[in-house]
């Protein structure tokens, strides 16, 4: 088995340890409380232990990798490979009680991102992308069914099903002219969906993400899974998207270059 | 047993009739297939077949009960009971593959609602109020469990958590103003939940909804679940909602009024 491919089956692992201390902190509703009077973030306290877990068991199986997490100070490890972890993403719909936050993982070798895991406890499924040979992700089902995942084409915006988290809360005020040029172009647009948008793009249920305001560990497991589906991932200007933080996702290179027009007018 | 009673445990048989049809469907993926191409619409279809059937389970039952839903002619009965039935609420989502889209049905007495049903297929969650008598409402789980639905009372607009589908596409000029003002002062927002945003808040995990653009259909369902958690739901101006279009619900009726305030000048 080839470093990666041990990795890879390791995520299972993760996720499995991360899902016992998110799952029933989501299910029981204790999140909806307020943190203004008790004084207390349950949300947060669950956030740092969930990747403190994930770190003591990515040191214990591969010592000399690198970590790092939203939450705690980055580990600096002596080979290629480096993890991403973010145990909540979606903390506001983990709270509200929407289902569709989800722990993000993601691996890289000599800084880019090779395997990435959205795992989305609340829905029982997980996407899993592994761009490190032929780029591949698949759905996985806690029942075990797993359906290989593949984007769909759709060269025309006015065809194109659009999705992003947030538009009031996540763009500056150019940002969003750019992204409401274009959600004016769409045949319809779908907000809130956190990382979960990235999986029904890799499903090909939704055609297009535009996000901004996003940090490395927000960004680096949706590239593998959506390379892995067919997909582009890049930012605003066509480059790297691994550090955020503007970030747009298609599953047309086609209709992605239509995208940067009025993309790359926003920084101007 | 009385004439509601026997409605409210008729409500069992119209959600499994309903989502006979339509969960295939959502789950398939059949749904993602463009229209545009195909000339077929399947969910408008599902949405058409599916009230069909839910009209002629009502109408072997309680023949003289009226009927009115989104995608046929009414049924004018002869006594004072009237269901109001919209099989695939939230079709954009059922289309897109977000699980949040739902079923709504609700019946009126002497045109107003007593009983509603907001029934979520994909989540396997159903919530059923009943203000006929002494208001309650319910969540009922697919396995059986069933919870006591009770709104949390925030009175304070920066503590409270608002959720709306879609700002940019469901209100006016005047009303989007107005949306913002009262979007920039609270705790978070959250987007695109359709009504399964309303069970959020009945459920205490969400404490304001504010829409606009919506129908009877969309209406009718929310106001027993909303009401029955011990919420407070009304038109812009305090006035009854049940016609549309215009919708705020809340836990706190402090807050309620605050928001009057806001939401009355998108009036003028």
């Amino acid at each position: 088995m080839s470093d990666i491919e041990e990795r890879l089956e390791f995520l299972d692992e993760l996720s499995a340890a991360a899902r016992e201390i998110t799952l029933p902190l989501f299910r029981s509703g204790v999140a909806a409380e307020n943190k203004a009077e008790s004084g207390y973030d349950p949300v947060t306290e669950a956030d740092i232990e969930a990747e403190r877990e994930l770190r003591r068991l990515i040191r214990a199986r591969f010592p000399d990798d690198s970590i790092e997490g939203e939450e705690l100070p980055d580990h600096v490890g002596s080979n290629a490979y480096s993890w991403t972890l973010d145990p909540i993403d979606g903390t506001r719909g983990f709270v509200a009680g929407v289902p569709v936050w989800s722990t993000l993982i993601a691996l890289s070798q000599h800084g880019e991102p090779v395997l990435g895991m959205i795992d989305l406890p609340a829905l029982n499924i997980r996407a899993v992308g592994d761009i490190s040979g032929e780029p591949v992700a698949h759905l996985i089902h806690d029942n075990g069914e797993t359906e290989r995942l593949q984007v769909r084409t759709i060269d025309t915006l006015s065809e194109a099903r659009l999705g992003c988290t947030q538009p009031f809360g996540m763009f500056g005020p150019g940002e969003l002219a750019a992204y409401k040029i274009i959600q004016s172009g769409v045949a319809f647009s779908r907000l809130g969906l956190d990382a979960f948008g990235y999986v029904l793009l890799a499903q090909g249920r939704m055609d297009l993400m535009i996000e901004g305001g996003m940090k490395p560990c927000d960004v680096r497991a949706l590239m593998p899974v959506i390379i892995g589906a067919g997909g582009v991932i890049t930012d605003w200007h066509g480059g790297n998207p691994k550090d955020g933080p503007r970030l747009v996702a298609c599953g047309s290179p086609a209709l992605m270059d239509e995208l940067y027009t009025y993309l790359g007018r926003a920084m101007t």
